[in-house]
């Protein structure tokens, strides 16, 4: 397998596992080595009376990004924290984008960041995610 | 009114405006000045294939708790960032209980924690939330 | 030895180690399981033209109480990652105290909250740091 | 002024009323909108009894050259918060090189990230901070 051919079964053996991304009616549009893009519409129950996504629902879809991006190299990985920045309101109705790149790994650690933007670009919010590798494999190494 | 009676009413109002908290079968247990309590059951489409649940609804759990408990004084605030440390999986069908309080209150900015446990105490996650007061009110002041 | 005692001797131990607390002139004034108080004056290489304090230094303060706070139970812990929220400016000449105290302990991973406030109470600076146990203790234990 | 011009006058500035950056033995690299480069050589003062730097001496160097890269268009600004992960120690003698780069602007916030690494390039921490403008500016507008 190629590192690309590597992290595509990774990504299809994790969507396979998944409820919460499917449900929330996420798509995974991109996956490489530490990278991956995901887009989700902000529907009627993930907003207050005035129409602002919760943003229990923007980290949730960056998570899954950091999710897809840091298990792409037949380890499993989890997350061991985040952090996000709140950088202007989502509506009701816009499709965001989550594009996750890796920024750091060194030893079975690992940091990635997560820019969430709307349909036109603009920057919703940034999520950083440290992810730590559990040492089990996706996959069983053929010999 | 009292601080307790208008933290109480604020959080009925914000409660009127939520779509989310009550779509995830959130409980609203406890409000106070700078507190707040709410409970979820993680359901089928929180988690992975293995019952682990996703990191987006513990933050979207402790978030909500965030929301009530920084909305207490009658200004209406936002988050405008926030940092999550997993500590334990959560898993299907657990009751996670999260718990804010107020950590700083300085100009329009504010610090809160939240504890996230399962029914028996043992903690899942620790979530700390920036706060940012956007300077308008849940109610006209009556004169 | 009892658990204070074992702290205590912890603490001495790093402390016969650490360059950096005694040459910014820092005291340790407190330490108890999980438990640090150390103070701080801030001196004229620690400013700007202002004499408003660098954040670095509000931040290394922190960051010892965290540590001698951290390595209070024979086990080596060190500073996996940390965060902090500045409140207040602090200034020429204000002696500043840092008190950590534990938030959680998991495994080999704990969360730390470091409160730096000036003489009179005021809040300057937030930290909560992540420790990681190293697996090796300060003195071998006896048989 | 071009831009580019305007970042160097905002760095002379700053650098005349810093007595941290220098006392450390800072010097600034490079600075441009948006970004800046520190480096600085770890001291005898800077680590503990096994020459493992401390904490805050990595994070002062980052924060500075957080500093220098948001203070680049005029306006003054400064640091609302920020978040450090450690990856690798860093030791007596090495020189860290710190290049600061902006993720993002939005209204008067702004996050900038800076990485820490050794003279062979390896990663030493990754830094994210916050900054916030003050609406005040470093040079007055000739007319």
């Amino acid at each position: 397998m190629t590192p690309q051919e590597l992290a595509e079964a990774c990504a299809a053996a994790m969507w396979r596992e998944d409820r919460t991304s499917p449900a929330l009616g996420m798509s995974l549009e991109h996956v490489a080595p530490g990278e991956a893009t995901l887009s989700m519409e902000i529907g009627p129950t993930m907003v207050n009376g005035h129409g602002i996504c919760h943003g229990g629902f923007i980290f949730t879809l960056a998570d899954s990004a950091f999710a897809f991006a840091s298990n792409t190299y037949g380890e499993r990985v989890v997350a061991a924290g985040a952090s996000i920045s709140f950088l202007r309101p989502a509506r009701l109705g816009m499709r965001l984008r989550a594009v996750a790149s890796e920024r750091a790994r060194a030893g079975r650690s690992g940091i990635y960041d997560i820019r969430v933007a709307d349909e036109a670009g603009k920057l919703i919010a940034e999520f950083r995610g440290q992810s730590r590798g559990l040492g089990t494999r996706f996959f069983e190494e053929a010999s």
